[in-house]
């Protein structure tokens, strides 16, 4: 085991109605707030209209900025941090999914900051400090809702850096998994597919000894299995929707990655794939993970027998083990296939080869990964699997 | 699942020297603390000194209050908190385990109050402030370096209360696995069954659709079982005292009994054990627990089943399931006396029979209880169990 920090400060309320206790919480970022969200489903479903009333009987003053796409962009972040600034915000209320909290979490760290934004993206600067943020989630999926992570994209470049710093952390985060039944099936299997993956980046380690933490990802990824079809089967099913709500938020604390090297290799390639395609980010991942287990198995195949046998309770079978981890790969595949993924680059649309393009710009550091250190030959070879 | 307020901001400092981030965190409990300890044991091993080196680097003032014993006692509390007032401290370090924890988390309510500090465990006021309390972990066991409970014990009822507030929660917690190399098997073994307790006590509830927090608990509880032995063969193995040690305080920030109804009674069993006989609470926990657990598993069965099954590996047989979950049991029971835990009363040295009176103190509030409301009868026939 590494030695670690934790800290993980997020008031979390959790159930029923979880969104009013923004009466209450409101407070926690200060008086005048930015409202951020996205496209107009929140206004269709009447939890816009019931956030103002909240926010109304706080007293909160509040600006607004709606229209967050998918993979949050600079341009609008820059905008937001002016706006900030020319109006005096004291802290942001997300509310949405992942692409929302990380664009309120890139606002909150730019507004203080005396430099451009993108200076904590590119490695060029670290948080010192930021505005709080507060979330009231509406999408199971990324973990922003409690991570210390903000992923923004410069559309200019087709860039998508991630920047983290525990300042970042939300000071709260509400959320009723009643708010999560209309999301389309596509919505919620890609979300799945994140929860999931962040478990993965972590559990797919060189680190010994790390038990405690093995266990807990198994945890995770087995709940997350159980739930998945009940939800996809009933989407008002309240049990498994919160069962997945809860799910992607404890997956993305960082409590299943503490005390060990983790390996985000596969988002970074995932990452190159949205910025080039604009694919959903849950939808790349369950094209590229597959791929980069099957390339990266033999680096330490003891680890992906281990999930084979504890996952998906593949027998292991003494003699044949590069075929138990294969088949725990194979099983893993063949779940994100149930709940409707793509798990080939022409199902999920790509038909022309930019390889060469994205494997350079996942390269843009080196080499990269925890587990196996890739090259650009592995990552070409990476999206080479994951063709199908 | 049951509605939830979840939030855990204790900064986790955890690996080797975590004692050193002393330095830069005490500022956090302000500018004139209370060291608060144990016996001598932090004397002989050099602890103390390191302490005291830090604080003096940190420029912090220091007032000394050594000396709580296992199981604190509420006249050293109320003596302590005249001190602080008298001395105006800021905040308390707390360098120990549960004992010394818990008496500081004590302090820190009952210093700002106007009553007695006893109104917060009798259930007479809610801790509405409290001095910040910070943490050097020497014991694993209690979790209290990441809880929000403290227990103390007025000797002159001897009555064991315990009290809870989210606002008592250590501002940080500093863990190196190597201070816990010197804790004697017996030491050891107690802080192993409370820590597994800790898990027990929520996951044994009739509450439905819990899926990520039994497996959470499950995976706790096998790590606890495979790190156990490691330990006994070999105080020094590092790793395995590591998992023990972020175990304990993962086992009861609460994550494993979120949205649950959780079951207190055999801790509540043994508090009147350890307030009559001052026995150490994790070996009376080895003896109170299995009894417990034989005596309302009919209440779930399911529940008991689940437990052998996944926890201690036993084979469901349609048709025996009363058996496989008294398998479950028998092979917990004998997990304890592996470790050199007492499992009966008898072994515990307990000889005399006080049933009744523990009973009736037990039954103070009336039936308690989450799984199974237990009467003055049941508690009797638990002790009873208990003789072996």
């Amino acid at each position: 085991m590494i030695d670690f920090r934790f800290i993980s400060p997020t008031q979390f309320v959790f159930g029923r109605n979880a969104e009013e206790a923004l009466i209450k919480e409101s407070s926690k970022l200060g008086g005048k707030i930015l409202l951020h969200y996205g496209g107009g489903s929140i206004k269709n479903s009447g939890l816009y209209d019931r956030v103002k009333e909240y926010l109304a009987k706080a007293g909160t003053k509040v600006v607004e900025l709606g229209g967050v796409k998918p993979n949050p962009v600079l341009s609008t972040v820059r905008e937001a941090i002016d706006l900030c600034r020319a109006e005096g915000i004291t802290g942001i209320l997300a509310v949405g999914g992942g692409s929302v909290i990380d664009s309120a979490k890139s606002i909150a760290i730019g507004v203080p900051y005396d430099g451009d934004v993108w200076d904590f993206y590119s490695g060029k600067a670290t948080v010192a400090e930021a505005l709080p943020v507060g979330v009231i989630l509406t999408i199971p999926a990324a973990g922003s809702e409690g991570s210390n992570g903000s992923v923004v994209t410069d559309e200019d470049t087709r860039s998508k850096f991630a920047s983290g710093s525990d300042l970042m952390r939300p000071v709260f985060s509400l959320m009723n998994p009643e708010l999560t039944f209309t999301l389309s099936p596509y919505q919620t299997a890609c979300g799945i597919t994140d929860m999931i993956s962040h478990v993965m980046e972590r559990y797919f380690t060189n680190t010994e000894d790390v038990g405690l933490t093995d266990r807990l990802g198994e945890a995770l990824i087995r709940t997350v299995i159980d739930a998945a079809p009940k939800v996809m089967a009933d989407p008002e099913d309240y049990e498994a929707r919160a069962e997945l709500m809860w799910a992607s938020t404890v997956a993305h604390t960082d409590i299943v990655g503490l005390g060990r090297e983790d390996d985000w290799a596969s988002h970074q390639i995932e990452h190159e794939l949205s910025a080039q395609y604009d694919v959903a980010h849950g939808a790349g991942l369950a094209v590229v993970f597959p791929a980069w287990m099957t390339h990266v198995r033999k680096e330490n195949l003891e680890r992906f027998i281990q999930f084979a046998v504890r996952v998906w309770d593949v027998d292991y079978v003494a003699g044949r083990e590069d075929e138990t981890a294969l088949e725990g790969i194979r099983r893993h595949k063949a779940f994100y296939e149930s709940i409707g993924m793509p798990t080939s680059l022409s199902a999920l649309g790509v038909t022309d080869n930019r390889y060469d393009i994205m494997a350079d710009k996942a390269m843009r550091d080196g080499p990269f990964g925890g587990l196996k250190k890739l090259s650009k030959e592995d990552v070409i070879a990476i999206y080479t699997l994951a063709e199908g």
